[in-house]
């Protein structure tokens, strides 16, 4: 029996008929005495967060549930819901359009952000550490520097200086360093400069900062991510069953699409 | 351009460059402001729970989180890790598996709820009305009462009374009803009479009251199970990102499965 | 060891190192001397098909396998893609998308033919069976008989006269009988007649007459489908790639959606 | 009206009311008229493949459609059915865990033999460059070269002889030309006298010199592979739903797994 039981194996969850214990906890004393944010954090890291630290987290996990039905995540619950599936299909299509462009920018600013922050604690100043940073990034991985800049939000994405003011107070209380903050804004600061425009800090920027300050691995800032974003995948979803409709596309039939193919052969 | 406009609408989002507005209010306004149960709420529902309400839909958002590797929602995530899926895939997977079955649980026993409250408000007495319900379900969808019962936690699920105890005590101040409480009582003592032993209620159907006495639609119960599993989806594959292994399936290889089709043909 | 292996049976695959059998078969004999319909027979039926009735099954596959981007199934597969999906991720948020409504129209027709069916083996008149059978249909499960008319192709759907064509061919030669043809008939000229237009029979319509005659389940009509469409799943996913794009949402983000919630409130 | 029609735009499928034309071609006249294989082709190429390439095409679709149930796809599908999926659901489970690991292996074996390729094209010997393309890609990405060797079929994955012998013969007719089954080859003997025991080409080796040699693109040797690999979703989900099961996980529910966290809190 061993190596069956053995082929899975965790440090999260140990169970027996009436008991149910997360990380060494019974879920009794959790459930009304931690927060769901402090659950998320239990669960993914193994302890429990201090409730400053809990209510940071918890403002990033507010600030992305939602992008509106132009967002491809919301378009695929919404459409979901119309061909029939239940909320639970709505919200796994949803999820799983969350991938490295629509859902990625969160861990991939995070990785740049650990990256300039290793240079720096090896002793480069933050503006070179920051240059050299974006330079290597854009020689790998391409020209948008994920987490900076939106081509609808401007002048300014609105969730952004809010979380970053939410991080700033944090930082004045010890709760966390405030050095990605820096980090986040000298990015900003490198962007506007090359441009000769601004090029602010959009919400995976500025989720990146916090989950960075809070010490959660990049994947992760992915998968906070679609947690967040899973409640607009359920509002939406939820809407559009109230509302009705039949296998919507993504807009009235008659427009279509181009044809750019080879003329009839027959 | 009106038309294609006005294919999606909703009351959840407005959006202008620099402007994110939720059920009418700015998402500055509800970052660092409102709780995640409460951003929830507000996205489903359309106005903002009392902080005693909250605390009642975190209570049941924090409790199912999780219930292992062998439940087939954690399964999958784990499976889809090894298979080399990034969180996004892990948890889509997951919650996909949230059907019927694995996930609807809540969903319909919200409905029978509010079958036995109806009957309730028509002036039968509680007992009768339950009977009734049940001896409905079990002709029209089948034995199983959702909610009740568990294949694996016995006596009870520590789940269960714990939030019971919550609802009682929301109850006494006033912040819900209790109403719900007392059907999900009184299926357990009438299945209990019926078999001669416990049919506890379980953790689908303790949710379901918590849903039931907030007054979220029977959908909703199995969209907010599903974003609650989201949690153990995340943390599940991120620990088997961490363990690593490559296409793992149910068992290690060697067992396989039973073979029961024909001779070999040549 | 037993009740491990127990745990998943099957009747479909016997493999042992080195060894690989489907439904009795050695996959060496199979590969180059079967077709994939043959295949697709024989993983889901356990027998193989003559070559007559594998090529009417080939038809049906041929005939769906695309409607376009505005088609949810599709639209979902180049959204997929513009997110970061591989084209596993880009074909099942495709195939998932193919649920009640979008996929499942095949398979409640496949019931319906079948309820005529038996009405008329009972001895009812093919016009008197199909008139009942409508009737129930809309009293329990809503106006829109599945497999019969298209909002968008009109006077009439191409694949469908051309697929029945291939059935009367097939019932001409003994391959089939024909009678699930003449069921469909029979519905497309009732519904005529009650609504004093045409109502033809659709590509749902015309796979299910093809899907019942050669003896499948009412599932497999959808599973087929789901099949059938993860070709155009996988073109387009394919094109997208090559197109590239990043998160595209429906229309061109200006277009957004019409709001219709609160106003705001600060 | 321009510019949401352009926002999808395709070479695939033309369509008005009463006419869908893929690749140029109506529908009507390739039902019945061309092979599913064909059809794949046409979809994902734009043109059709003659009769010989397409029995190619057709004996790569048809060896991987299922490795059993302990494969992570096909145990998806299955535990999908147990959880209250449907066919499509259960099938999009299943392709979803085709990622990187589980259903890439065929995509980057046919970039490795490109590489390869390449390097013969440009003068080196076939060996120098295997060896060379072998290092780099252990440099770069890891020590599984992607379609050689097995974990379970020891010696020899019978697909894979089966497979190369078609493209053996059809390099004999002159349908294909050869060269990429003597790439894969040559990598074969390579890892053979580098580890001194052999490591076969795998299914997903063989698979990748099929679609190689037909000219097809990466990222489509991975799609192939999905479109394959429905079919045993569809197949053992089908056989899932008609043995029942609720809520099946990997293993009989006492196994569980193995718990390595911290010791109980209170």
């Amino acid at each position: 029996m061993s190596d069956v039981a053995d082929w899975w194996t965790t440090e999260i969850i140990d169970m027996q008929p009436g008991k149910i214990h997360f990380r060494g906890r019974p879920i009794e004393d959790l459930i009304g005495n931690v927060t769901f944010p402090q659950m998320v954090w239990l669960m993914t890291r193994g302890d429990l967060p201090t409730a400053d630290q809990a209510k940071l987290l918890e403002a990033a996990l507010v600030a992305a549930v939602d992008h509106g039905p132009q967002a491809p995540s919301i378009a695929a619950a919404r459409m979901a819901v119309t061909c029939g599936l239940s909320l639970n299909g709505a919200m796994a299509n949803a999820v799983n359009m969350l991938d490295d462009i629509h859902g990625g920018a969160g861990e991939q600013a995070v990785m740049l952000y650990h990256e300039i922050d290793r240079a720096v604690d090896a002793g480069e100043t933050l503006e070179a550490a920051t240059a050299a940073a974006i330079r290597t990034f854009r020689a790998e991985k391409g020209k948008y520097i994920p987490g900076f800049g939106h081509r609808f939000h401007k002048p300014v994405d609105p969730r952004s200086p809010r979380l970053l003011a939410l991080v700033d107070a944090a930082a004045e209380t010890g709760t966390v360093s405030g050095r990605f903050a820096a980090i986040g804004r000298a990015i900003a600061a490198h962007l506007e400069a090359a441009r000769g425009k601004p090029v602010p800090m959009n919400i995976d920027g500025a989720t990146a900062v916090i989950y960075a300050e809070l010490g959660f691995a990049p994947p992760l800032a992915r998968g906070l991510f679609c947690l967040s974003r899973s409640v607009g995948a359920l509002a939406h979803g939820w809407e559009q069953m109230q509302q009705g409709g039949r296998n919507k596309g993504p807009t009235p039939p008659h427009y279509r699409w181009t044809y750019k193919g080879p003329d009839p052969m027959s």
